[in-house]
This record gives C-alpha cells, sequence and structure tokens, in this order.
C-alpha cells in the first residue's frame, strides 16, 4: 500500500452516508492517512455528488487534514492505483427499491430489499454492475481491496470472489451493531465483548456473547423478558423460542421467523405509502437539504435516522487493520472455506475474522446450532442460484432461486413474481433481456 | 438365519396391509421359506386381527405350504428367535390421524400425517412404541433384521438407529412404483432399468432415470407436457419448473412446491369430511367386511384402493436379499454415513443400496442438485429434532422442529399449533406429559 | 454398446499374456459375442505380435466362433469404434524393468516395478504413452472404456482420470486371486464370498472376508499359523503383527512391512540375475517358442508361470457387467470420491464397486484400520505427485515424489536415485530432455 | 482467575528450566500480577527442587515482588485452586532417557527421545502420569489451564484432550525462535512477523512467513545456499530439495528426510558417550553448582546451552493472553478441529492460534503442500496408536505404533526393539507389566 497515505475510491460518491465514511477517515487520520478521496458516481447522480462532495471538502478543510477529494464521473481514473475501493450504491435508485417492496406484498409475499423476491431483483440488476467494476479494478488496481457495503452484501461479496480475482471483503454494520450494544448492556469497552456470530449476511445468529472471557448469552436470553419492555425493537421475540433455541437471532431473522407480522406491517405501510423505500425517500430529501447548506462542516445528526449506524466505523477499522496488520477479531463476510461445514465452500458467510495485512482469516465456529441449519442453508442456496442466474440471464436458474427462498410459498406464485418483477425491472436486466 | 424356515414378526399385524405381506411369503417361499409368520397385535385390534388372521391361515392353506400363521396379543412371543421383524402400526389409531390432519388445516397448514404438524405428531407418538419394541428385539432376538414401514418411516427408521443397537432398515413402496412405472413406459423388464434416487423418506427426487444404461430422465422431463393428459396424477408439476430442476420430485413434495393448492385441496375435504383419515376410514371397514367372508383365500382386489401398492413386494424383495446375499440394488432408508454430505452422518436418508447378507451398503451419489438442499436439510433437520423431543418430552425442542419445518410459517403458528396439539395427544405422550 | 458384437483393441496386443484374454472372449462368447478383436503393437514388437496373433486366430478358429481376429500396426484403426479397449504394454520393453530393479538395489533401495523407485521410473515412461492413447480414444471412439491393466495400475488409471475424458477403470489380478483362494479354503462357491478391501493398487488390505454372510477374517487371522506351513507364500506374515493389524495386508505390503527381509532376497537374486526382469525374460522366452507351435490351439499350461494369473478373468468380467449392466461387485481402480476420506476425491483407489452399464460405482468402506493410514496416504501422495511430474518434466517434483516415498531412505539417495535413473530412461522421458 | 493475583503450579519444579520461567513472571509482574508460585516435585527430586527452589525466591527478593515462591513434595496442595498448572517433567529421569537414545541406535534405527522408538518409550512413561495429575486438576482446580511443555509435547496434549476435561495447551519453543529468527532476519520487531506452521509438534512446515504483510518465503529458500555459511545449523538443507518442497521444515524433520547423516552422527555420539542424555547430564551438573550459590540472583547465562531457549517467553506470553483476553497469534498445540482435513478431528496439531480468554482458536491454514501429508499422517497416526497403547497397556497397540513410524524399517525390528525397550523401562511401565 502506498506508504506516503491512501487513494480511496468510492463508488456511489454521492451517497447520502458519504459524510460518515468522510468522516470516519478524519478520525482514523493519525494511523492511517488517507492522501486522496475519490467520490465517483454516475451521471443520474452528478447533482448529489456534487452537493456531497462539497460538503466532504469542508469537512476535511475543518479538520485541517491534507485529504484531497477528488469528485468525478469517471470510474477508471477513481480506480486507478487506489489502495482500497468502496461501494454504496443502488442500480435503479429508490424507484427499484420500492418496485422490489411493493410487487411482493402485493402477491402476498414478504418484500424487502436484501432477501426475497425484492433482494433477489436487486441482486440480479447489481451483480453485473459491480462485476463490470471488478474488471477496472483487475486491469488498474489489482492489489486493492474492495470493501463492499453494496445489498444485498452477501450475494454480491460472493458474486465478486467467485467471478473476479478482486480481493473483496462483505460488510454490515449489524455485527458491530450488537457489539456496541453489548458493551453498553454490561458497561464495559468494546474492546472486552466478544461476539460469535454464526451465518450470512442478514440471516446470522449470535451463540456466544463473552464479556471479559465470560459468556453471557444465556443471560441475556434468560433475562428477555425483562429488556422487552425497553429493548423491544431489538428483543421482541417470543421466550420460548429463544430459550430453546439457544442464540439471538439476528433483526432480519424476524423476516423468517415472525413472516405473518412482518407481512402485516409490511402490508399496512404499502397501504400508506410507508415502506422503507418512502421512507428513505423522504430522509434523503431533507439531508440533501441540509447538506447544501455551506456552513455545514460536519455529519449532521440526522443521518443517523437514515439507518446504517457504524458502516463507516466498521468500514474504516478494516481499511485500518488490513493497513496495519493489526490482526483483531471484526465480524465479516468472507468465503466459507468449510467454517460452515454444510455450505459449499466458495459461498460466502459472515462470522468473526481475524484481520491480517493479507486479509481476514475467518475463525473456527465453537457451535452451530442444529436447528438454524436448515433455513440458512436454504437462504445460501438461494443467494447462489441468484448469482448464477444474474451472470447467466438464465430464467429457469432464476426460478429455482425464487422457489427455493423459504419466503415464496409454491412455485405458481413464483412464477407470477418472477415475470412480473424481471419485467418491471428489464431496463437493468440486458442478461435477461438479450436481443 | 434359520436354514430350516425363517421366523417373522409382524407388529401390527391386525393392519388390513396383512394379505400383501401373506401374498408376498407365499410367492416368494421357494427361495425363502417362511416356517412360522407371527401376527401381533394390541388388544384393542384384537378383532381384527382374528379377521385378518385367519384370511392369512387360509390363503397360506389354499396356496398349499407349511407356513404357520400365528396370532398372538403377546409381543415377545412373537419376537423371540424371529429373524425379521416388520412393523405396520398406527399409534392411537385412524382418530388420532384424522386429528393430524384437521388441526393444522383449521390454522392454515398443511395436516398430513408424514410431514408437517400432523406428521410430527404421528412421529411423538409412534418412536417410544417403536423403541419399546427395540428393546425386546435386543433381548430377545438380537440378530433379527427390523423392517419398519411405520409412517413416518424416515424419522421411525433413524429413532431406531441412533437409540437402539437393533439392525433395521425403513421401507417405503414410492421408490419401487416408480421403478414399475419407468419399466412399463419403456416397455422394458423392471430388471433393465435404475432411477437413482436422492433424498429422505418422502423428501426424495429422481435425478436419473436409465433404462438400459441409458439416462431417459431429460426425455421424461421433456416429455412432461404430453404425459400430463395421460399421467397427470404421477407428473402435474409445471414444465418450466421440472425442466430447470433437472429431477423429478416425489409426489410428497407437492406440499411444499404447490403448498398453495394441495392446501386448499385439503381444506376442502376436511370441510366435506373426506380427509385421507376419513377415506381411509371407510376403506379398511370395506376390506374387513371382505375378510371375514370365509370363502376369501387371497388377496382381494380392493386392497389397492388402500394405497400401499408394492410394499409387500418392497418388504419381500428386502428380506430375500438380505437372506440369500443376494446383492442387488434396492432403494432403502439407511444411515447417511456421508453420501449426502451435508446432512450428518447418522441420519437416515433414503438412497440405492446394495442390499449382502450384513445388509444395504448404501451406494454413493452421482449428483445431489443444488436447488434441493436447502429445502431436504430443512426437513432433515426437523426430523432430527423430532427424535429428540419424543425422547427427551422437551417441549423447547418440539418447538425448535416445529418452527424449523418449511410448512410452518411463523413461531406464533407455531406455538398454536404445538399446544394444542400436544394436548389432543395427550394419551400417547407420556413423556411430555409425566406427573 | 454394439449390440451386433463387440470391438476390441488390445493396445500390446503381442504381449505373450494375449492367450489369456482371447480365451476369456471365447468363453464368455454367448453372453457377450466379439465381433473383431483387434491385436495392436508397435513396430519393435511386430515379430510377437504376429506369433501370438496367429496364436489367437487358431484358438478362436478351434472355438469355431466367428470372432474376427486383426493384427496391426496402426493404433488408430484398432481403437476407431472400439467398446472396449485394453492395454497391456512395457514401454521400454524388459531392458528398462531390468534397470528398474537393478540401479535401486545397487544403492540399498527395493528395486521393483510397481512401486519405489523403480515403479516411478515405469510410471514416468508409460504415463505420456498412455495419454497420447486417450487422445485417440477421444477422437476415434468417445464412447470407448479403456480397460488399464499397464502396471503401475494405479497411477496410471488416475492419470487417464485426471488428466483426459476417457471411462477408463484399472484392473489387478490381485484381488480376483484371495477372492478364489477364500472360496476355496471355505470350500464354497465364489459367488458366496465377498471380501472387502481397502487401499490402492497393489497396497490394499483385507479387512473383512464374507463368507455366505459371516465374517471369517479372525478366523483367517487366528488360524494363521497353521496356515503358514502350506501357504508360505501368501501369509508368511508376523503372527503379532497381523492379530494386532486386525487385517490381511496384500503381498506387495512386504516390501514395505518387510523392507529387510525383501531387500536381501533381491540383492542375492540381483547378483544371480535372477531378478523379476531375468526371470520373465525367460519365461517370455519359452513361451514364445510354444506359440510357434502351429499346432497350438489353446492356452498352454506354462503361461501361468508367469505371472498375472485370472487377469484375463477380471477383464471379460468387468467387460461383461458393463456391457449387459449386471450391477455385480468386482474389486477395481476408481476415482476415490471420498469414500477414503483422507485421500484427495480424484485420487484412483482399488476397493469394491458395483458395475453397471454406466460403470463402476465405489462402495463406501465399512472400516479403514487406523494403522493404515500413514503408509497408505504417503504411497498415494507419491503416486500423485509421480503424475504430475510425469505430465510436466518437472524434476522438482520428481524429487518431492520419490523423498516422499516411504522405501526411499534420504534426500540425499533420493537424489542419487532419481539422476541416475533419469539419465537411464532418457530414450523414454521427452518430457524431462526437451531440448 | 484471581483477579487479586495468579496461582501458579510447576509440576516438576526441581528442573534446571525453572529459572527461566521465573524470570518470565518477573518480568511480566506488571500486566500479570503473580501471588503465589509453587514449584512442586517428587521425592527423588527434592535436592535439587530445593537448589533451585531458593535461587526462585532469590530472584524474587531481588526484584523487589511479592510473589511468594512455595516448594513442595504434595503436588495436590500445588494444583488446589491454581490458575495455571505447568509440567516440565522427566519420567524415569536421565537414565531413561540414554536408553531412550542407545537402544535404538543399537539397532541401527534412530534414537531420540520426542520422536521413533525412543520418543515412544517417553510416551509410554509419561502418559500415565500426566493423566494422574489431571485427575488432580479436575478435582482441584477445574478452571485452571494446563500448560504442557513435557515431550514428546504433541502426544501428552492429546491425550489429555482425549481423556480429561482439563483445559490444555501445548507448547514448544520452536514457533518462537522461527519468529525471532524472521524478526532478526529482516531487521523488523517480532510484532511485525507472521509465519505460518503447518504440522504437529516437532513435524512442521513453515509455508509462508509474512514480515509487514509480504510474504518472503520464497526469498528465504532461494537464499537458501547464502545463508548456509553462517547458519548452518538452522538451515542445512538439500537446496533443489527446498526448493521444490515450497516450505522450510523444522530441525526435528531432519531425523526423517536425513535419516542417514543423523544416525550417522548419533552412533557417533554414542560411541563417545555423547549423546544428548549424556550432554544434558553434564550441562545440568554444572548448572546445579551454580545455582547452589547464594549470591545467584538472576537466571544465569550458561542456561542457555541447555537447549529450550524462549521456552519461558513462550509460556509467559500465552499465560498473559488467555489472562488478559489479548486475541493475539501464536503458535501452539490444540485439537485438530479439521484445520489439517486429513487427520482426526481429535488429534493434537502445531499451528497458528488467536489466544482468546475462552483459550486459543486454531486459525484456518492458507495451504497444505502435499508432499508433506503422507509423513505427517504417519506420525500422527504413531502418535495416536502410542496414547491408546499408553493406556491400555497392549502390547499389539503398541507394535502398531511402532510399525507405523517412518523410522522404523520392519516388522521384524519394530518387535525386536518393543521387546527389549519395554522391559528396560518396566518399573514405569505398570500398564504393561500387571500382575
Amino acid at each position: 500500500m502506498n506508504k506516503q497515505g491512501l487513494k480511496i475510491a468510492v463508488i456511489g460518491g454521492g451517497s447520502s452516508y458519504t459524510p460518515e465514511i468522510v468522516e470516519g477517515f478524519i478520525n482514523k487520520y493519525n494511523e492511517m492517512p488517507v492522501r486522496e478521496l475519490w467520490l465517483v458516481d454516475i451521471e443520474e447522480g452528478k447533482h448529489k455528488l456534487e452537493i456531497v462532495g462539497e460538503l466532504a471538502k469542508r469537512m476535511v478543510e475543518k479538520a485541517g487534514l491534507s485529504i484531497k477529494v477528488m469528485l468525478t464521473l469517471d470510474r477508471r481514473e477513481a480506480i486507478a492505483g487506489a489502495d482500497f475501493v468502496t461501494t454504496q450504491m443502488r442500480v435503479g435508485l429508490l424507484a427499484a427499491r420500492r418496485r422490489d417492496e411493493h410487487i411482493p406484498i402485493s402477491h402476498g409475499v414478504i418484500g424487502q430489499e436484501t432477501t426475497g423476491p425484492g433482494g433477489m431483483m436487486k441482486a440480479l440488476r447489481t451483480v453485473p454492475v459491480i462485476l463490470d467494476i471488478c474488471r477496472d479494478i483487475e486491469e488498474l488496481a489489482p492489489e486493492a481491496w474492495l470493501l463492499n457495503f453494496t445489498n444485498p452484501a452477501g450475494i454480491v461479496t460472493e458474486a465478486v470472489q467467485k467471478h473476479t480475482k478482486v480481493k473483496t471483503v462483505g460488510l454490515c454494520n449489524s455485527p458491530i451493531n450488537f457489539q456496541k450494544f453489548l458493551a453498553k448492556e454490561y458497561g464495559v469497552a468494546e474492546r472486552e465483548v466478544l461476539p460469535e456470530f454464526v451465518g450470512i449476511n442478514h440471516l446470522h445468529w449470535v451463540t456466544a456473547a463473552y464479556v471479559n472471557g465470560e459468556d453471557k448469552l444465556q443471560e441475556m436470553i434468560q433475562g428477555g423478558k425483562d429488556y422487552s419492555a425497553t429493548n423491544v425493537a431489538a428483543f421482541d421475540w417470543d421466550y420460548d423460542f429463544l430459550s430453546s433455541l439457544g442464540a439471538l437471532p439476528t433483526y432480519y431473522l424476524r423476516y423468517f421467523y415472525m413472516t405473518d407480522v412482518m407481512f402485516a406491517e409490511m402490508k399496512e405501510s404499502m397501504e400508506k405509502n410507508d415502506t422503507r423505500a418512502d421512507v428513505v425517500s423522504r430522509v434523503e430529501a431533507e439531508l440533501f437539504e441540509l447538506y447544501k447548506d455551506v456552513n455545514l462542516t460536519e455529519k449532521p445528526k440526522q443521518l443517523e435516522k437514515r439507518g446504517g449506524a457504524y458502516y463507516s466505523e466498521a468500514a474504516v477499522n478494516l481499511m485500518h487493520s488490513l493497513y496495519t496488520d493489526r490482526r483483531d477479531i471484526q465480524t465479516l463476510n468472507v468465503r466459507n472455506n468449510g467454517i460452515i461445514p454444510f455450505l459449499p465452500e466458495d459461498a460466502s458467510i459472515e462470522v468473526n475474522c481475524v484481520v491480517t495485512a493479507q486479509g481476514p482469516i475467518a475463525l473456527p465456529l465453537q457451535r452451530v446450532p442444529e436447528q438454524i441449519t436448515g433455513l440458512l442453508h436454504a437462504v445460501k442456496t438461494y443467494e447462489s442460484l441468484t448469482i448464477e442466474a444474474a451472470i447467466t440471464g438464465d430464467r429457469g436458474i432464476a426460478l429455482q432461486a425464487m422457489v427455493h427462498h423459504p419466503l415464496v410459498p409454491s412455485i405458481a406464485v413464483a412464477k407470477q413474481l418472477l415475470d412480473e418483477m424481471l419485467l418491471a425491472n428489464k431496463a437493468y436486466l440486458p442478461n435477461f433481456f438479450a436481443e
């Protein structure tokens, strides 16, 4: 890596998240000096890129650092010679997300952008674009690390690992959030906690929660009832279920374990034009209004409402460990390599890793509860089939992926959804609609 | 084994199926002479045992063979020194089956006696009884083979393999039916076909269909549309789905792949008091009327309506191969031992085996299609958890089993079903309702 | 396959073994009619080809069968459209074998043509020739089965499986000999015995010996002392060793387990010009004298002295089962596919298989004794490295193969042997001596 | 662990190594305060215990620390409530080591105390004693960590893991020495290097040597010739061999790769009464003379001649990481758990681990070179069989272990060695010589 300071390329630099990562670079500057920060976007995103880019420049200036912030629509210029490339983009923009949510719900199925039929469409749109970016990296920055935040992060990361030579890691803020929660709950430093995660992106279970070397998981589950008053969002799980599960499921597992409740909520939201796409749309509009303010020189508090808290902390932590060979433990999306023995060797999984200068090394798991295996296997298989469908444009494989997804109730529904959703995404699916 | 002629014990000998197996022993007598055939039943089944037992005696007499048919309520007497023990029983009788079907349907869930909440209840009732029988076998006939037909056959077989020393094989008529279908379709002898089955009991896929050494699977799938007119029952699958699946799913997979259609059918049947339990109830009543006829000296044609065609042929074939070290290929429920690599070593699976005098040796599989892995894993995990629940009487484990089953839509529904169904089966679940 | 009668191509048809296989085809003619038998050899072997070929014709004529025996030096003509191709050849002839034996012995190491430094040289000479033959088969008879007898049969078979698309099976007469021995010992038909073999070609252990379904292995081991008088050649093993091993090692394992005794014998033989190469040389000369006799119309008794008893029976059995989809159990060299879990998936192993029309399916093993694992692993690794060396001509890999072989005592000795033996084989090793 | 300061029990506390570990505790006192240091020995070692124990007290006093040094012959008193137990003992004292070396050499076999017939005898003597100690730990200090230095460390550690509930780690100074060598060679801090070790105790290969994130292994091998002048002891390997091996073998692999040279050296040493046992005997006598000096208050320089440099640093580092949940990478002997896929799950292996408060987590390996597999597997199998023999006292298993060891040339030699050596060790092998 560049010892004189790093070159960073942020693909989708016009995102409302950008101030987060800029703040991260500023905070870690002493240990990991960034020389050039390239924010890249596409023509349609130019306006937002300029707004958020100018804010980034003001933030750097206020911090008194010599980070050069570059705004560009030329991706290759940004990637050339980069040490790190990150992606945070949405192919099809929020309009596509809206369809990912609305169409399934109108067929009685969970509609959500990271899993289910919606997540599948997002994957089909995104994978070809990411692989294009990877071709550029292979050519222009073959030693660069690609840090992928783009959802569905597990699928995207696995696609890159299977189909390119690019060194990549997938990242989610969910593990770091749990870690912070755990530390806070027990009143210790983050460094003193060590949860064990088993699973894949957005489908993991916490199977141990060490605090200063002692496992507090049972205590947390037992205390579940008491928590419920104050932590309703985090722990609204049936106590008997949690207790016999012997693990804490991630929030996203509610789609699978509480499908009826979640669907009802989503349906209601849809009827009120208040799905996540709608909400994010409004939040983003507000954020960009704030960003335009030339007096704003730091990340505004309101960004936290956007979701994605601590994303940038996770990303900057990872870069820092890769840069300094820090060998600390982080929870990342990496190649399975037998860590979860029943999943394919080349599947991406989300587990604890030691991060060395050569990359993350996934740590063997102490325990994979039997009662999570089938669900985990089914969703991972859906993911792998989706990657294959994205690359080949084969409708048969797409149908198998859809049918195999646990949230899709039958072949008949899968076919309807697939036909309607592929058509709705036609503009972004050249592989499926080749001449 | 007894070279002077075999001793066979049929547990549940009062079943309406008994004439089938008696016919099988008569037909194979030359290659495999049976000396004593013990039909065992419980007090409640005494009347039926006598009716069907007398028919059995008449059948043997007409055939002019020296098989002694013994009727008894003393299971231990029947088992002592037996070469083969078979089980064909229904703990809780048809009334329990009726509840297995009705309760789930009334909660919007498939209600069926071999899988789903209904199958689970049948398993919870049956496993303790089978293990009791195995204690007798261990003591009184340790060298005997236990051939298990009792559903859910995969669960019952796995329970015996995990928790006893009894040599056991699970049997289903579904594979032999497909084999006969295939032979007929191509106009060849049964000996000339060799389908490959991948999966577990009532959840398998045919992944190859060799006819004289040539794989006809693609042809069968391609021809699917044409078949559909004449073979609607066997092949009513969506063509696009089958074609991209690259395998033929067993009939029982309709519960999973066509859940909506199947549920609608079941609901309608329930409303008309015409579920399987209702139908079988009527058929059995008719059959026993026939059996009573002292002039009847052979298996009546009407038995075929009962379902279970070729069960006895499958069973007698297996005994024959074990007895003569025949080393032919049969499709059986046996210990996994790594044949399906992502399932536990000690899971029971349903695959092709070579049957030697030492027992069946499962054959490695040529191919496990990726798109079946998650579903297969989930159902097998539900099965293993169900066995654990049956043995421990642990409601938490039962809840995990229920939640993990792909036909159960949420924790909330699982809890309702579990509470209601355990209570409804209280008389047969001492482990769950111990003082 | 050709329903009008098979076309067989025998590469190395001028071998003294040929009358064996001709006798086999004659005996099995009714079940497996051969239409054309092509005997192929190279220019140097033309004279022998003519002698043995004429004998073959006389044998067929005497049997009154319509098998056309064709003699040719044009390998491609023989292979085109063949149903089976067999190989029985010796690259470098007996002179090379003599060097394979003498050079190692003169350095204090076992010198033998199927393993150790000698076997390695034979492999390096043979693999490129076999792969050439396979190119012809791929082009001219892509559906043909290649039955390989050429030693080292395990290495040659693995090389074909790894580097070509040819369907191949490796064959040795050692398993069939044990089976015949076992049947004879217990006075039963061969059909009634079933030994289990664990290992690779020329390095296997018999771990069970079923006779009519009962395992007689312990009895054979216990009786070992008594056997020793009459069966000294077959069972001259230390009783304590055999008893704690719990298995019967193949004859070839004497090189590893009794290295000192075997080396002393070999050294003595070498000093008397009486190694196997010398002996075979004399036997072959005698055989060809016999073959020349125009009155000879059958396989002469003296051929049995040549070694390789029942080779042809093994080969014809295998063809018969492939041709008729017989599904019997034979012991063959096939791809591992996880049967021996610690060896690579693509290693060739020698185990029991069910032979169907699609080829042999290796049967899972009941038991792999712990005390054979390291030796088995080491020799297989030597074999795989040898294949890589043969294909690349890389001296470094050849050195690793040699050092890894358990009969080679040190790096220093390995280097000496390698230098001297590669040079001695220069004419047959173009990959190692490219311009 | 005791937050008020640790209790340490050193079994074999009268060893000449003790000043090493005392120095370690003194140096790390700030991060890891030791409250009580118990030095335990047996009656025969009482005199040495007193000498070295008094030195330990003087060292602590000079350092001005409040570590209580306790000398005792009562092992249970020392173990009760300990946080760490370490073992450094020699059952049979140096006289037994002398026999371990001399008897094999007199039969033409490498005689060495950690592997081969000598290592096997040491294991047979030591395993029962260690398991006795573990019974005490299970009873009196169930939460304690047992750090095992006693050779053969791999065997001893595996025995404890297989047959007790004690939390244990095996330790060797060989990895830490390589790490220091690497750091020195490249002029960087030890923290900046990260070699990857593959193998088991005293039989490992370095397969990567990262220095600030860059792998220098090829460079080290290429430079091998130049090293040879100055580092002859460490790198006296054949260059062609090393280059095609693609890894650096540990010193102990010379016994296997250079058997002829090593045997010749050993034979010469034996004839001069100058084997390791002889040398250590003389060094120890000198050391205890020094230790007696009441003015000596620190570890004397001469201890370095004894061998075992940095043992105490390795041990104290490990305790420190376990105590503080440091999560650094150390090379330790731990349970395999699939890290080396062809070795048993429960084998002990020597690989890089992350050390957390819950213990070491072995890191997955980047690469296991094919050319080391057979040798590694053979020696590990010998080790596992040796443990079984030690526990059962079964001569048959001992014979299998001996025959399977790559340094033992034949069954005949194995039997001779076994008979003679078991007899020579009779006093220490009650399992083999029970009444």
